[in-house]
């Protein structure tokens, strides 16, 4: 489905009148349409110019609702699409700059604060019938006193994760080969297979993987939406005999019936999907339905901490593990938070979480994530992880970074 | 919901070689981000600069999907927000100009063509487990020997109308004893009133409209998406006295679940819903779910004709009305070929439908919609209705247009 992306960010710098004190936050695109994603933050950018960062933190929601229920704005979405990426990536840059004003990483300035101060920052809106403001601040409180407990075992053993690196379509079978034997040396537990082009190559492609991975390893695969929904039930059931953990996005996003029909027809393959979600009432009908097991939400596509984690406490309570979308531009940098966040503050619970890695652009990251034994090591500095080095922005900038004067000239 | 609109449209003039032959296309949105959408539309626009009209025409589905499945814009939707409005309005321009090319009406052009030309332009893609292409086909050959017949009976009746003029909030009570007159003294068979900011004014505003109108004139509310889930059923439930037929946009969009649980908890008030949903994969489950009674589909939201029809066909299928989403810019001039390709050759019914009328801003158009009797005029100039007076291009434009000059001066 994505068959020529260009990894690309849609990239704000809040500047401050503190020396050296930025906010940087991002939306993830794969090329063309960046540049839609860039006016629609220049549009939102109006909101925010010239505030008082306290102004904006000390009332988070109502900054908040002031941007996605702007009246005239709200009508190119809601919450949805082009306008929906600007917002996170406006918020993401907002909260990167709360951080880093903290001086804490973002995972901790969010595990620091009350059940009532958390409660206070999100957004509940068109989501109760699912999950009340009582009951998600039980969930908070019953997890509150325990914390650094939690933290204390993923500072020691890192939050698990797999790898998408063998996976990709289009490896010759040596490469595959290859990939698969690094995997199997670095420790990867989860290895993720994309699959869906074509049945007998998927066959022969899974066949070499389970040889050489063993029956050890959990095997995964992820069709990026290329099938109808019976289609989906008739593959799936030719992969059962890999014994796929789950099948991700097997159809079309904003299929929740589709999903759920998917489900019921291929178990005990799991069905995850997130990525494209677009918002919390999505993703509240994905759990309510029963449509999904897996639940892989986007850090660049929800509205950032505010909607994140309202779908976090909904997963909590459908009882469905969340395993982020990561790889991209810096979603790995970003996803590390949220889902030590989800441990140690909602799910407290490991159980059927892993965290996708894909060893892509770490070099532009200042502080960029890191993997030990097939696990995310917890990051430590300041801020929301995803900060690109100013090198990086002078060549890849566009169009007058180097790197593109460079490739316009050809 | 949308307190402060500024009716606003990104416009596409398509330019052909043909002197005096252009295509003219919107979408319509309230204000700010409208640029967003025109920022859009230059980023498809590279995709149809160049091209001959023949090349597309003769060959549809594949341009369509080269725009909506194009693998890089579809990560900024897929098929919603920004990139699917950018493409609502390049198809409905390059309908406007094959049908000013082939010198008919829009709804004419489509009533002219075969079963098999009509499906070979509509894209069945995810949604082939709620309609097969075949049953699709079986629907068009059972209406297509009668067409005649039905476009005879809306030539001399006009297609049904409902008019909102009277139903605003924030009016006097004064101006909505005289709206409410002057819709009894036009013959209007339908009103609609918008609900939701306030119960008790809400009940005052409703009983004087009933008292004046009458037990006979059908009344319809609308609360653009206000309400959560259970607030929209508490609050229908208190407006059921006025027997309102259907209540309009109770809550969120994308809830399609939330939908069906108010429309089980509000019976026998229908429960009707469209202008914000996004594409036919959405309309699917709210047919699939029986989650609404009446589909109010959009225009300038769905990709033009390509979707449209789809969604028509599933309406049909499920036994859904579809009364289409009106007023704005030039939806009352689109949406009366899309119910009258309904009734001729897809419903073939009448029974619960009824377009929605609003009577702002005709006066820009070359051909206006036009109402008699509180129906709608079948339209007979050449193309899709929707074509904006040169005159009034040169005064609205955004920001060299007289009107901006003036307004940006003060």
């Amino acid at each position: 489905m994505n068959i020529a992306p260009d990894y690309s960010a849609a990239y704000i710098i809040l500047k401050t009148d503190i020396p050296d004190l930025e906010g940087h936050g991002h939306t993830f695109t794969i090329g063309r349409g960046n540049e839609i994603c860039v006016k629609a933050i220049e549009s939102l950018s109006d909101a925010i110019k010239g505030k008082y960062l306290d102004d904006i933190t000390n009332n988070w929601l109502e900054f908040y609702y002031s941007i996605v229920n702007d009246s005239q704005l709200r009508w190119i979405g809601p919450e949805k699409g082009v306008i929906h990426l600007a917002t996170a990536a406006l918020f993401n840059a907002l909260w990167d700059l709360k951080a880093k004003y903290e001086r804490k990483p973002l995972w901790r300035l969010i595990c620091d604060m009350s059940p009532d101060e958390l409660i206070a920052i999100i957004d509940f809106k068109y989501i109760e019938d699912a999950l009340t403001k009582n009951e998600a601040l039980e969930i908070l409180l019953n997890n509150y006193d325990t914390r650094e407990q939690r933290i204390q075992i993923i500072t020691n053993d890192g939050y698990p994760a797999y790898t998408t690196s063998a996976g990709w379509l289009g490896y010759s079978i040596d490469k595959l080969k290859s990939l698969c034997r690094k995997a199997k040396q670095e420790n990867w537990k989860y290895v993720k297979f994309k699959v869906g082009t074509n049945l007998e190559e998927d066959i022969n492609r899974l066949t070499i993987a389970r040889e050489i991975l063993g029956e050890d390893i959990i095997l995964m695969i992820d069709a990026n939406q290329v099938w109808s929904v019976n289609e989906a039930i008739d593959w799936v059931n030719s992969l059962k005999i890999f014994n796929p953990w789950f099948i991700e996005e097997p159809t079309n996003p904003d299929d929740i019936l589709g999903h759920k029909k998917i489900r019921e027809s291929v178990e005990p393959v799991m069905v995850a999907t997130g990525e494209h979600c677009h918002n919390k009432v999505m993703f509240k009908q994905f759990f309510q339905a029963n449509a999904i097991d897996i639940c892989q939400l986007d850090s660049c596509r929800l509205g950032s901490l505010h909607e994140i984690l309202a779908v976090q406490l909904l997963a909590k309570k459908y009882n469905k593990p969340i395993c982020p979308h990561a790889g991209g531009v810096g979603l790995c940098e970003y996803v590390q938070n949220l889902a030590i966040i989800d441990f140690v503050y909602i799910s407290a619970d490991l159980d059927g979480r892993v965290l996708e890695y894909i060893d892509h652009l770490h070099e532009h990251f200042i502080y960029p994530s890191k993997i030990k034994n097939g696990a995310y090591i917890i990051p430590t500095a300041n801020g929301y992880s995803a900060t690109i080095k100013k090198e990086a922005i002078e060549i890849y900038k566009y169009p007058n970074g180097s790197f593109w004067i460079q490739n316009i000239e050809k």
